[in-house]
């Protein structure tokens, strides 16, 4: 198992060195939440490109704890990553004036997190740089991201690791024990984490979501029904639109 | 040629109404520029849906055209389209006071087209409404839209024209003369326009494009070349980002 995960970092750090060379950037964009996985992407970005070719966002908001923010810039000293932290708040503050707005949970974390976005692609055009996504393959798989927002990103390195699987991954890197035993959480209204938002634990979804792989997305249990069907309501989030476009191909 | 554009025409209204039936949606929120790709897509959804389905969200800037705005109210009055006006400024003016904030013209276009993309998804996800992008083949081939900004979208009913196509349907679609006659611009700086930028027309644009498609992208004249070389130096945009995802796949 180690020398497998050995040997997919090692690829990881490859696809990084090479879309960072083959798209002529000098170097990654990368948003820091003070969680695992922007934490692990963040580490084989350094080791892949050295720390200073890697700048860390740390992009609280109003509801962002303190010590998330910290947890984030320790990790960023500890790689050596040059970093700064930018409020949201009075960004989001700006969009509440909107003559339409409303004050709710799901859309309001979901512009929280394309306002997030838009600065790492800002800060990525300016520096010519690539923007690094954060996705595991548990959250991919069951299209728990926003669309356009933590969604977006001109390369995904740690996507073909289940959520699990990046918690092992994590211990092997050298990660801050604080970041490592944090309970998973995306962070956009208080309270929110991930397993209870999904009514399930990562072990279960992942459990799951591995059988359904090795069965062809066929499901054998109550448990598989229920993340199948979440996988097939959120296919949207992970093809190119609709269009004719295709019909049209030679 | 005017069968087929009525018979592609008929196609799209049933995409736009099978989208939105199969997402349980209850209409289409769609960004209006002033220009003609918009205007079009706008009339398809309107033809598909019903005028009181879809909302015209106009979203000028600072440096917005007046007559813009006004050709954008014109047609939705005309359609029967429920539109509101967000002026977006106040928004860039808070990205402006970001520390590192520098006033070059590509990302802070970039950074308008991606702020218009977060206040029709806002709006989207308050109405369970699906966004419509306006993207035609010209421009989606050659890579001429903003990554996460107007290239963001739930459904593409025009990106299978070429935008010399897109101005003869809106020649049939009834769209109002002074947005037939407007020169195509990204509208993303002053006296920005289409084919400036790009360093060629349309005409020129299209006539290649369709040569290399029937050639299997072979250039065969310094022209053809030219827009090959624009194909492929985009192609990130076109696809999923990188990531060792798909290695991983049965």
């Amino acid at each position: 198992m180690e020398t497998e995960i050995g040997c997919a970092l090692g690829q990881i750090e490859h696809l990084i060195r090479y879309a960072v060379w083959s798209s002529g950037s000098s170097g990654i964009v990368i948003g820091l939440s003070g969680g695992i996985d922007s934490a692990v992407s963040a580490t084989l970005c350094c080791r892949a490109m050295g720390g200073n070719r890697v700048l860390g966002l740390i992009l609280p908001a109003a509801i962002s704890r303190a010590e998330d923010v910290e947890d984030a810039i320790i990790l960023c000293n500890q790689l050596g990553m040059e970093h700064r932290t930018i409020n949201i708040n009075p960004i989001l503050a700006v969009y509440r004036t909107m003559p339409d707005f409303s004050d709710k949970e799901r859309p309001v974390g979901n512009l929280m997190s394309r306002i997030r976005m838009t600065i790492l692609y800002y800060h990525a055009n300016l520096l010519n740089m690539l923007v690094c996504g954060t996705s595991n393959k548990s959250e991919y798989l069951l299209g728990y991201f926003t669309k356009y927002g933590d969604g977006a990103a001109d390369i995904e390195p740690i996507l073909h690791f289940y959520k699990t699987e990046i918690c092992s991954i994590a211990g092997e890197l050298n990660i801050p024990e604080s970041i490592l035993k944090k309970t998973p959480s995306a962070g956009l209204w208080r309270g929110q984490t991930d397993e209870t938002e999904l009514g399930l634990t990562y072990k279960e979804i992942d459990t799951a979501l591995r059988s359904l792989e090795q069965q062809g997305w066929k499901s054998t249990s109550p448990l598989e029904e229920q993340v199948l069907s979440m996988v097939q309501k959120t296919e949207h989030k992970r093809i190119s639109p609709p269009s004719l476009f295709s019909l049209c191909r030679p």
